[in-house]
């Protein structure tokens, strides 16, 4: 049996420490100036707080060499050292388990992928369990330490208690996977809902680095909605949060899963709008793909089924931002193939319904492949790993 | 002339300091230990932090005599000296200018009202004028210095520029109040959106105090929405937040003023109930007053408007707690009046409409006569005062 993979705490012990770290990962490489200037500390409390980063090799300082300027004092650059750490990440679809190891500066080293046959916790923490000693096994060649494991679950997740509550793709109810997964891995395990996990590998890495209010919106099977406002991500006193697929778009819509009437999900969500084009068309459809076919060969009730669907996703959109009025909004998700058929109904529909200035939202799309679900679970692990105070 | 009120500035100049004295301004009187367990600084960071405020007046230190206990040693505990210093709030509505003078603590010494009988930004400028000349006069009695002034107006408030971009019931556009007021007042002046205004009062002084995620949901002329995330107040990236007024509740439901039909302002804001209740029983209603009369007198078609209001806020309520998971809900406003008529369909379309675990959120009433939303004013006026650190 493989040994324990070993334990190792991150030496940034302070509040102070831990922001600088979180800003030279995301925003880094950058002066030391620069870090004091964007967390709001003095020079001296910045190399207060690197030293021991330094010197424990999570970060490094040196001068750029490739920025380096043709006359004068070259630039002395802080940055995290990717390499330095290791850390896996896990997404669990309806049909599979994609798991990925990533570095310290969440950048992807190996992928695989697991398909599902069952739903069962059981099953489901085999399959996890079968990856993750997988990538364990790739990253023993490398002299980096694995420190963590994140796993992303549609759902009710309390990040908190490691617990799933509730996920309607697995049926789950009530299952502790934190605890079970940190049994079969040896790991620390942090679980959370896969788009609050997206929403995080996002604020950190990519399309909302440095925004202090934003919202990813997932399209797709579901229609899901991670918010970042004053700079952290929005969990819910009661772990519900970003159910934009939940809003109301029209009282007399079809019936939704949640027991509601004409939610977002219900005229946007992959299922509704193959059965919303079964139903306008008569044709046999298997899936998604098929839907998407027909409406791509010009079939006028297909394309119909498609703008209704972005009308809705424009809506609430725009809900978001009359209530929240974020400086960004990305649109993301595997929904995201079919974008050119409804790209123009969910910017006039969230023109149409945005309330003054909250209009000047910029809404952007932000194409995601799968992987990068597994790669929003790392970030939980990476954020984890750093600490409880780095949200921001 | 008056002379010009005296400047004198909070000596709280770290993040730290303001922290601590906002945590005992709201939640005080606390023994020092319990302000470090809170705030989650060193008791010697506390005592620091302290001292500087204990110096200037601002925070007092002593045994509560109430709470001697009759054995072993008495409590220390610090608390905010209230008459240390005194603010102005006011706020502007269609019709009246209501100021209050108050306390450090927020608490109102004096309220005074001012039928406004023109809107364009002089007249109301002059309204504004004459009542704090009135209040200062008041308080020259005492020893305490007025510092500051808050105005809330509703609409699209930039508090940073101290400017009211659009407010629909003054008929205003880019208003630079701030300055305009500072001019004639010789105060500070804060200008903030008045549901935003309420909001820090709640938070502070209120139903909000220790929570860090609550809304406060107006009803009345208008219905508002103020957030609080992560314990700051949303203000939204372009100046619009909160504007749950806005949230589509029928598409196919009554025009409303902003464009779209069927919003929850269309449906419950106090001149839509009234034109519902004209309509569906041609009775002559000359306000809001006479609409709820009819209602009470048990007419069906008033009650049956009143209850569709109840059920378009329930839904919006729904919509905010299923994006953002708030602790709890506060409803107020001056609609409260009638909301034996509408209570139990907010409640019914709020559970109906809330997904999972959101519907565990504290839905409850606090009536605040108008006076409040004056002293909201005073609040930002406070929060200013105090320093750009304090919102949380």
């Amino acid at each position: 049996m493989r040994p324990t993979p070993r334990a190792e705490t991150f030496p940034a012990n302070t509040p102070a420490a831990s922001q600088v770290f979180t800003t030279v990962l995301s925003q880094g490489p950058l002066p030391r100036l620069e870090v004091a200037r964007r967390v709001g500390l003095s020079p001296a409390a910045v190399t207060k707080a690197v030293r021991p980063l330094i010197e424990a090799g999570y970060l490094v300082e040196g001068v750029d060499e490739e920025a380096r300027p043709a006359l004068g004092r070259p630039a002395n650059l802080v940055r995290v050292d990717g390499g330095r750490a290791l850390f896996i990440g896990v997404k669990v679809t309806g049909d599979e388990i994609i798991a990925v190891l990533t570095d310290l500066c969440c950048r992807i080293r190996v992928a695989r992928h697991l398909p599902l046959s069952e739903r069962e916790p059981k099953a489901v923490l085999a399959g996890i369990t079968d990856l993750v000693q997988q990538l364990l096994g790739e990253a023993d060649g490398s002299s980096a330490p694995v420190l963590g494991l994140g796993i992303a679950v549609s759902g009710d997740v309390d990040r908190g208690e490691g617990t799933v509550r509730y996920s309607p793709f697995l049926e789950w109810r009530d299952v502790p996977l934190a605890e079970l997964a940190a049994m079969t891995t040896g790991l620390p395990v942090t679980v959370d809902n896969d788009v609050r996990a997206l929403t995080v590998a996002e604020q950190w890495f990519g399309a909302g680095v440095g925004l202090s209010d934003f919202a990813v919106v997932t399209v797709g099977a579901g229609i899901g909605c991670g918010l970042v406002v004053h700079g952290r991500v929005v969990a819910g006193a009661h772990g519900v949060a970003g159910e934009i697929g939940h809003v109301t778009v029209d009282p007399a819509g079809p019936l939704c899963h949640c027991g509601n009437r004409g939610c977002v999900e219900a005229i946007a969500g992959e299922a509704a709008i193959v059965r919303q084009i079964r139903e306008a068309t008569g044709a046999e459809l298997p899936d998604a793909e098929a839907a998407l076919a027909l409406a791509r060969e010009g079939v006028a009730a297909a394309r119909d089924v498609y703008a209704r669907a972005g009308e809705a996703i424009g809506r609430g959109i725009a809900t978001v931002a009359n209530l929240l009025g974020p400086e960004r909004v990305i649109i993301s998700g595997e929904g995201l193939a079919a974008y050119d058929l409804f790209a123009e109904q969910i910017r006039d529909a969230f023109v149409a319904a945005a309330f003054g200035s909250a209009a000047r939202c910029d809404v952007r799309t932000h194409p995601l492949p799968f992987d990068e679900w597994a790669r929003g679970a790392a970030a939980t692990a990476i954020q984890s790993f750093i600490g409880p105070d780095t949200s921001r």
